[in-house]
């Protein structure tokens, strides 16, 4: 007979899910109502004006997809691309490629902008492919590439394809509440994110904001959106403002309840605050592993505070070392995907797990283990370095 | 500044989401742990397995998708149907309507095969339609009408089914876990469900199944899934037993494990104890209803019994009987939907909502309001006549 699931605690520093605070957790397991309950549809108003914060937007259109991520990168592309559409799609990571996937099986063409994992998105690149195709409807592209670390220029991406009449879509999945992003000032016209990242809350969210400009397209579209269930004409119909709130599906309230949670402490925090902390904990963490001798592979000027990839040391077995730290410490860090699978790790500090006692822990457990295995590091250095930068 | 949501605690009888029990909630919080945590792991296996007896079924493929019901539906869609093809969707209710948008967008034929709302799916009027389209490839319908109450006969529908060579799609969102259901015995070839219903989780996760006749049409499809986020071959991947664990989304760790210990609570209780429960309650509701006055508009052998569609006594405002049940005494039934909007309640007496307590509660409370709101019912004899069916 099937127990209970009783998870040992662990401590978050892969490429998400992050660290989920206690407070988040509690409003998790409130009771459950009704999805057109008053009270529940007054938090969802609250929850659409927070994420607006977040996303730092006035848009109307501002709401929690009720899946993950991938199911908010296919509401962006299932509502904005029609078949036959051309899409300028930028390629630098694993999540590129999944655009391109969507992109295809609504029956367009995705024009591919490839730039090398651990780069960011060359603008020029952009505007050649631009140039090229001067029937493109769309340009799509990562701001924050989770499977490496870089960061591309969103405000400079932007202007290029309004430049070219091109509507924006925009992958915010990671970089959401832990580094700049300012949707209006930047000229993103679609964006999604996830609630599992910088926001810390439980996976299964993905907060999305579409501007008029994007809006306009939707409501002329020649066809219908091919999923019924990701069709903003119908979800908006329960989210939308001014309507009466029309049933679409069943809202997954209780993890709504935790958005929300997730959401209000951001606001305490303070958004600016937020990414600050997030830069100052990166650079201790940086600290230290440059002082035991790993590496980043993204160069400083692009590279992410919150979705750090370092080189693994030669000769160690990397599936071993995150299985002893998982196993002796409870500590999780991420391994690499696609092109960087086996060579690099993904070490997350992301939201709630981005905190000093976290590096500490991250940094003494990885010298530990490394030192065990017989890996050629520098011991003795990393925690001073860290705590040098940390009261800084 | 927004303040932590505290959600006034409510019972819920209407038609979905049903009271989460404590234990559920209590599992819900739990910390969050990564998607690839070897603990976690197994617990999806575990969950592999608790599904696999609440649908009585071998089907390797029985799976939660990470998100609502009416994506579980579009999960089954997307996979088994291509343009072109044609499928005979079954109308009684609100869902069949859903499936016809579903075929549509696809760019496949829907035939529709229309019921009264209130009654089950006519097997004559199936049969006709196959004959009538001899090219059909599927048959698809709802086993419990959620919007309606009534329930069909599935295994007389799946044979029909076969006959003419047709693979079926069946609903069994608000069946699962509440009214006999034997996918493998009455041959459904694929099956979705909700978490919010009678397994008393909370909403946002769909449990799906599909059995070897499935899965050989989705190999042999001649076009990719429209859906990137719902194909199942790439979402095998990720739940596949024999398959490394490949990344395809971040699961819903904290749904899962909340869906988990409502499974473990299943079979804790015996899945044949589970649907007498939601029969025995409803025998009770019954009886105090009609002692009322009120009538159920589903002929008593297509009656379910975790969902009781009443009509609404003349003259009574029904938003201002829900709204005082809601406001007096934190209790939620719902309202009619579609074609039954304003002419019906529909009671829940769905997985942890089916309890003796919550009978007496719902009697007693309809009864105080209504009479204050001067209905012509008789009082003073529900309780005795629920409470003999409940002793009985």
């Amino acid at each position: 007979m099937s127990q209970s699931f009783n998870p040992t605690p662990r401590t978050l520093m892969g490429p998400g899910p992050s660290d989920v605070h206690p407070r988040v957790l509690s409003a998790l397991g409130r009771p459950t109502i009704g999805h057109l309950d008053p009270e529940f549809v007054s938090m969802m108003d609250e929850v659409k004006g927070l994420l607006q914060y977040a996303f730092q937007t006035k848009n109307e259109l501002t709401i929690p997809v009720s899946a993950p991520g991938s199911a908010g990168m296919e509401t962006c592309f299932v509502n904005l691309i029609e078949p036959g559409d051309k899409v300028v799609v930028c390629q630098n990571g694993v999540f590129g490629g999944r655009m391109k996937e969507n992109v295809e099986r609504i029956g367009a063409t995705a024009i591919m902008v490839e730039d090398e994992w651990g780069k960011p998105v060359d603008p020029q690149k952009v505007e050649d492919a631009l140039k090229a195709n001067p029937d493109a409807k769309a340009v799509a592209f990562v701001h924050a590439e989770t499977s490496t670390g870089a960061c591309s220029d969103v405000k400079t991406l932007c202007a290029l394809a309004h430049k070219h009449n091109c509507v924006t879509i925009v992958d915010t999945v990671t970089s959401l509440g832990g580094s700049e992003l300012r949707v209006d000032d930047w000229g993103v016209d679609a964006v999604y994110s996830g609630s599992q990242k910088c926001l810390s809350c439980t996976p299964g969210i993905s907060p999305v904001s579409f501007n008029e400009r994007a809006i306009e397209i939707i409501k002329n579209r020649k066809t219908k959106v091919q999923s019924w269930f990701m069709d903003l004409n119908l979800v908006m119909g329960y989210w939308g403002a001014n309507t009466k709130r029309a049933y679409h599906h069943t809202a997954p309230i209780n993890a709504l309840y935790a958005l929300h949670e997730a959401l209000v402490m951001l606001k305490e925090e303070g958004l600016e605050n937020a990414w600050q902390r997030h830069m100052h904990n990166h650079l201790a963490l940086r600290a230290g592993l440059e002082a035991m001798g790993l590496s980043f592979i993204v160069e400083e000027k692009y590279r992410l505070p919150q979705l750090n990839s370092v080189t693994i040391p030669d000769g160690v077995e990397e599936v071993k070392v995150r299985a002893q730290l998982l196993k002796e410490f409870n500590l999780e860090i991420g391994a690499g995907l696609g092109a960087l699978a086996g060579k690099v790790w993904r070490v997350g500090l992301m939201g709630y797990s981005s905190r000093a006692e976290n590096i500490l822990l991250c940094l003494s457990a990885l010298e530990a283990v490394l030192s065990e295995l017989g890996a050629n590091i520098n011991t003795g250095v990393a925690i001073a370095a860290a705590q040098k930068q940390l009261s800084g």
